[in-house]
Order: structure tokens, then C-alpha cells, then sequence
């Protein structure tokens, strides 16, 4: 497997590109939304400045094939579903797409029936520009929710989306620039391998960051590949990469109104379809994984300067779900969070965020340690105190990448990695 | 139902004290656990300084009654248990306690055999000092997870404690200061009420604070009534109490090491034994709620500066347990949070967490209004946008005490209020 450049325009045939339409600034509330300066008391907090808005303006993104794809696709299990979820759902119900429009600084949530036509008018730009189906086309939003969709800006400047398309890196990023809201760095990525001689890539952009709730923000992912493969079995793939990936760093059900990945692979590999579960299908699940963990990763990075990546890595399970749960309990851990913003040694909160995950485990035969590029320091043993350098754990701690490692020490093989940040408020979105 | 002083100490025949033994601090880490100056950046937070360690030395609590009480109480969840939840389990098991050991410093969790010990240790020596059997008294502990409990400290203080007990204002003040830790404001509350002609006083004192998560902290609440009233019924009414308070601060099962709620009854009051459902029962399960909600309220209220108050409320819910589940929702979402701290009417962010709670309504009816003691501004009407004044509703989020409130219009009688605080870090809190 290899690394490449290109992002979702890596894999052959498929062109990229992002425009400014105006959506973003668009409805900004009339008074300015300036946080107030709170005084820091015991529990210390202050939020110096709004977030600033990503350097980009551009705000209209574009996906296209040149040839149709099969399609698979995981939207947010929210119960209040942006209009881009629905209509995306519908047009993706064949398993077939060729192209995805994208807007950001708008997340046509709450919108009601005019939010539904906007989406939809959204998918019916972008065919004429393209020259193929609406019902080929996704469509995205992400952005502040319950305010109408700005839809004569996209009418206005959809003529230029065809234009803009590009191909290789440059047409990934400016697709990429078109969907970032609050993202402070790029999230892309493309991995090639080989298939039956084949060369085969998979390429990405995402959206999105992980923060203290999972429920933070808007996750906007879109994949391609020139693999050869069936929608079932493409579903199949994805739904398993998620769920080591994405899914490990949001937790399941905490989704925004508009959270949505999609990818399309439009066969132009020239490799023989992927048959579920063959050897070659782990070699593109493998790939497919490593896309949707790195994308991952970047998302958790996300926010240099207010955060570390924190993660935590569970061994000797009894089960998978166990070690999932003990994990996900401890990276969610406010205490815990704020022990590694301290560099502060204090294991009972790892373990006191275990004794609450509602997992099957025996306390008493619990080791942690915790490590970093700084060295690696055991601060509990078989669920009780033992002697350490409060000293060399500071150190440890006071990197910016830090692991927490578990063990269960139940006998069995069952393990999780779990990545997460860990302090960071979405200040005053809207403004 | 009259609000009195003199919290543990209102209700006949209870005496409450607090001295210092030397627990606070004595494991304090050599090294000093400063915490880092983090820069701001999109995302900005800072937490300027490690917690202030309460002003109060005192560290050992001791609460007394005259004549043997009837008791209930309700622990902590969590699977890893401290020693003193378990040795307080032992000995409530029959019904009956007289006495509440408590200290501040050392949660004694996580400490192994030595641990139980300890906690044995803590009863034997208050059994002592008192003349009254092991058995009759209930241990609590609460601070640092992991460090073993220096039980030398308390035992060459123990003899001190007997002279401590004070009756009234003096000693449940007392008592308080001795369970605090990272608390900034105290939390006490009694009530007198009259049943069947006689006077009734329940009286309680707490410590804890509502963050971020209710895993923060630990959380002791020690109750005290002169009501003449079984065990059994006792515990029915507690439980009921706790169910519209503190399991409305503390989400169900995200409980510390530590976490314990006691009520002790002595009967002094002289009324005939409350009947479980009877109207006098109804009486004092009100006034114990009324206890309960207080001491809730101040806990979600802790942290003065750096934090606002935050009721939500949901009304026309056609079951409590969906207005119950909508609110909770809505209170832990940090986007929510952080739009009350930015004073933003940003009511997409209460449906998006509507949305993934998990419970049965329809987007397409909800109302939100947000209020504060500035005015009302209805923001959201049937699940869309309505037209409101952005710079009435950035006045009304930028009181202290701001109301979300949320009408389902499922032509339900069922409603759920919510009390949390909703912006606060635990920054380093062993130093």
C-alpha cells in the first residue's frame, strides 16, 4: 500500500473543484455574535475569541465522474435530517452516482419544504452543468442550521462549477476548501495498492473535527476509487472501515444533522469486480480502512495549539465490544481529558471512566500506562497504586501525542484503539 | 414548607463537626503539577491556573444523632467502587445508622485490601470515639483516586472529633467545609414542614459540582430528618427525590468511585410513622425534594464566573420519559453549551441534539423559546425558523440564568426540567 497525492481525484477518472458562491457570510445575524470575556475562577476557563471562519471562502464543491459509479453511503442517524440527507438517500437508493454537490456555510437543516426543494434544486444545477442525471448527483450542506438556504447564490454561479473542475491535487483541494467550515487543516488523503496487477486508488477528502462531544460539528466525507466492484460489496466495505474509523472517534448515534460518507468507484482500475471477503477484497477493505483511519486522525488533530491527540488503547478484552466500550468511556472522560491537558499522572480517573463504560470487567487485574515519543511510565498495576516518577509521567504527558494503554488482562485477544482530542468549544458558530 | 438554617444540624437531636487531620495534602505529587499555558487558537480555550484547593483545611467530617436513626441511601454505580462505598453498604444493610464519617482528600478507591481496611478503620475509630457500634456509622470519601488513604492521620486526630460535634448553624457548617474539595460555593439547605400538627425538619449539606460531565466529580449528600418514618419508606422517598434532582443533574450511571447519597431519620419529631403514598407521606417526599432540587440547583451552580445556569425545560411530551430523555440531551451537548456561553440564539444546535436523544417526536412540531430574567424570544416554531430580534435574544442568553424551553405540541401532559451549569474544566486536581 502506498501513499500518493491527489486526494479524490487520485483515483482515474474523476475531476474535482470549488468556487465561491457567496453562501458563506452570507446569513450572518445582523449583531455581531463577539463572545463575552468570562472571568477565569476555580475551574478555569476563558474562550479568548470567536472562531475565526476558515481562510477560505470558497463554499460550493464539486465531485464528478466521467464514467457512472457504484455507490455506498452512511448518513447521520439523527432524527432531525438535513434536507441534503433525504435527498442524497433518494438518489443514492440504486446504488449508482456520478457526482456530488456540496456547499458549506449552510447546513439546509430545519428548513422544512423549501429546504428540500433547495436541496434538490442544488442536485438539478449541477446536471445541467454536468449534462447527466439528477438522480446521479449527492448532495451535501454543512454550516448553521434553521436558516433558509441562500439557493440564488448557487443559481448564480453554478454555470462556473463545470469550468472549475480539475483534475489531480489542485482540483481535490478546491473542493476540499469549498466544504471546510471550522476545520483549521486540510483533511485528504489517497492510498494505492494493487489488485490481480491492477494498480487501484482510493482517494478522500473529509470534513469535520473531532471535539469534546462527538456531536460537535457537521462530518462531511467523500471517497472515490477506480476499483472494480459491486455496491453491495462496496457497502459492505465501507460500513466496516466506519466502524474502525470514524466510528471510533464520534460515538455511534451522536451525529449531527447533516453528517454523510459517500463513496463511488467507477471501475476504471480495469480490475476483476471484488468478490466479498476474497483476499483481494481485504486488500482494498485493508486500504479503504487506512483511508477512513487517517482521515480520522486528522480530524481528532484538528485545532493545533487548543489540543493533544490522545489515544487509547485497550488489550487483553474478553470481547470486542468490551475493549470498544472501556475505550470510548475513557476518551470521553471530561477527567480524563483534562488529566492529559495537566500532564497530570492521575490513572484512578481512567479508571473510575471504565467502571461507568457499562462493560464486563474486573477491576483488580486492570494495568495502565501511559506513553509518549518522551518514553513509557506503568502508573497501576492490577487495579491499585504502584510506585512512578510523578516526574518522568509529567514528561510523558507533556507531549502533544499521548497514549493511554489498558490492560484488561482477561485472557483475551480483543483490542481498541481509540484516537481522540481533547478540549476544544465551538465558540459562536454563526458569526 | 419554610426554608430554616442549620443545614444536618436543623432537624432535633443531630449534631454535625468538622476538624483537620492533615488528609488535604498530605499526597500532594513531589513534583509541582502546574498546568500549561495552552495558546488560544481557533478553538480557544485556556485554563489559566490549576484549581484552588478549597479555602477550608478541614478534612474530616462527623455527623451524629442521638438516638439510632432509620436510613436509606443510594450509591454510586460505577463498577469500580471505593472502599467506603463498600463498607457503607455493609453496614446501612439493616436499615439502621446513627453516625457519618466522612473525609475530603483521599477518595480511598482503587486502594486495594489496605483500602478496605482503611475504611473499616474510619468506622472503628468514629465507633469509638462515640461509644456506638461499628455497624451503626457510614464512611464517605472523596478525593484523589489511587492514593493510599494515610488512615495515621485520622487516627491521631479521631479522638478530637467527639468534642468537634456542635449542634445548629455552627456544626453542619463545619461538617461542610470538612467533605469540600474543589467546591467554590457551599452547598446547605433545610426546610421545616408540619405534619399531623407536629414540626418536621429535614435538613442536608453536599458537596460536588455539575460539569461538563457528570462523571466530574464525586458527589456526597448527606440528608438528615427528624420525621418518624420506616426504612422502607424511607428509601422509597428518597429514591424518588433523587429521580427528580440529582439524576437530573448527573446523567444515570455516570457515577464517581465515590458518589453516595444518605438520609438518616430519627423520629424526634414525635408525628405518627409516615404510611408509604399517604398524604403526610406526600408531604415530606415533597419537602425531601425540595431538599434534593436545592442542593441540585447549587451544585449546577458551582463555579461562579466561569459558568451560567441553564434550566431546560420540555413540555407536551407524550411520555416523561421521552421529556426526560429530550432534556438531557439537549443539556449535555456542548455545541448547546457553547452557544449559551456565547449568548448565540443558535436553536439549530437544540434540535440537532433533540435528534440524536434517542427518543420518540416529531422535528416538524417543536417550539423553542430561550428566557431569562431580560424577556422570552421564541426562536423556533414547528421545526423551522422564525423571525426574531438577533440582538433581543443575544441580551436575554447574556444573563446568568438562562431557560431553554421546548414545547413537543404532542399533545402530552408530560414535561421534564433540567438544571445544568455548562462550561467547566477539572483542570489538575491531585496538586
Amino acid at each position: 500500500m502506498k501513499e500518493i497525492k491527489g486526494g479524490v481525484c487520485a483515483p482515474k477518472g474523476f475531476k474535482a473543484g470549488g468556487i465561491r458562491c457567496g453562501i458563506k457570510g452570507f446569513n450572518t445575524p445582523s449583531s455581531p455574535h463577539s463572545l463575552h470575556h468570562v472571568r477565569a475562577s476555580a475551574s478555569a476557563i476563558s474562550l479568548r475569541s470567536s472562531i475565526k471562519p476558515s481562510s477560505s471562502k470558497k463554499d460550493l464543491a464539486l465531485i464528478y465522474s466521467e464514467k457512472i459509479c457504484n455507490a455506498a453511503a452512511m448518513f447521520t442517524t439523527n432524527k432531525v435530517q438535513a434536507a441534503s440527507v433525504l435527498v442524497s438517500k433518494e438518489n443514492i437508493a440504486n446504488g449508482k452516482l456520478r457526482a456530488i454537490i456540496a456547499n458549506s456555510g449552510n447546513a439546509n437543516a430545519c428548513t422544512g419544504q423549501a429546504g428540500m426543494e433547495a436541496a434538490r434544486r442544488m442536485a438539478q444545477l449541477a446536471a445541467e452543468t454536468l449534462h447527466i442525471e439528477e438522480s446521479e448527483i449527492a448532495v451535501a450542506s454543512t454550516g448553521v442550521i434553521g436558516v433558509p438556504l441562500p439557493i440564488s447564490a448557487i443559481e448564480n454561479k453554478a454555470g462556473e462549477l463545470k469550468e472549475a473542475l480539475q483534475s489531480g491535487e489542485t482540483g481535490s483541494e478546491a473542493a476540499l476548501e469549498a466544504i471546510m467550515t471550522t476545520d483549521t487543516r486540510k483533511k485528504e488523503t489517497a492510498v494505492e495498492i494493487e489488485i490481480g496487477g491492477k494498480s487501484v486508488r482510493i482517494g478522500a477528502i473529509a470534513k469535520g473535527s473531532g471535539m469534546i462531544h462527538p456531536n460537535m460539528a457537521t462530518m462531511l466525507c467523500f471517497i472515490t476509487t477506480d476499483a472494480a466492484i459491486g455496491n453491495d460489496t462496496l457497502d459492505a466495505a465501507l460500513r466496516l472501515a466506519v466502524k474502525k474509523s470514524f466510528n471510533r472517534l464520534t460515538v455511534d448515534g451522536d451525529t449531527s444533522t447533516n453528517d454523510m460518507i459517500l463513496i463511488m468507484a467507477n471501475g476504471e482500475a480495469g480490475n476483476a469486480p471484488l468478490v466479498l471477503n476474497s483476499d483481494d477484497f481485504k486488500t482494498f477493505q485493508a486500504a479503504l480502512e487506512k483511508v477512513c483511519v487517517d482521515l480520522t486522525r486528522k480530524m481528532a488533530r484538528d485545532g493545533e495549539g487548543a489540543t493533544k491527540l490522545v489515544t487509547v488503547t485497550v488489550t487483553g478484552a474478553s470481547s470486542e465490544e468490551t475493549a470498544e466500550a472501556l475505550a470510548k468511556s475513557v476518551a470521553s472522560s471530561s477527567l480524563v481529558k483534562a488529566a492529559c491537558f495537566g500532564a497530570d499522572a492521575n490513572w484512578g480517573r481512567v479508571l473510575c471512566a471504565m467502571g461507568y463504560a457499562g462493560a464486563d470487567f474486573s477491576p483488580e487485574k486492570v494495568n495502565v500506562s501511559f506513553a509518549s515519543k518522551a518514553g513509557t511510565v506503568k502508573v497501576c498495576e492490577n487495579g491499585g497504586s504502584v510506585s512512578f516518577s510523578e516526574e518522568k509521567a509529567k514528561t510523558i504527558l507533556s507531549e502533544e501525542e499521548i497514549e493511554i494503554l489498558i490492560s484488561l488482562q482477561a485472557g483475551g485477544i480483543w483490542g481498541c484503539d481509540l484516537t481522540y482530542d481533547y478540549v476544544k468549544i465551538n465558540g459562536d458558530y454563526r458569526s
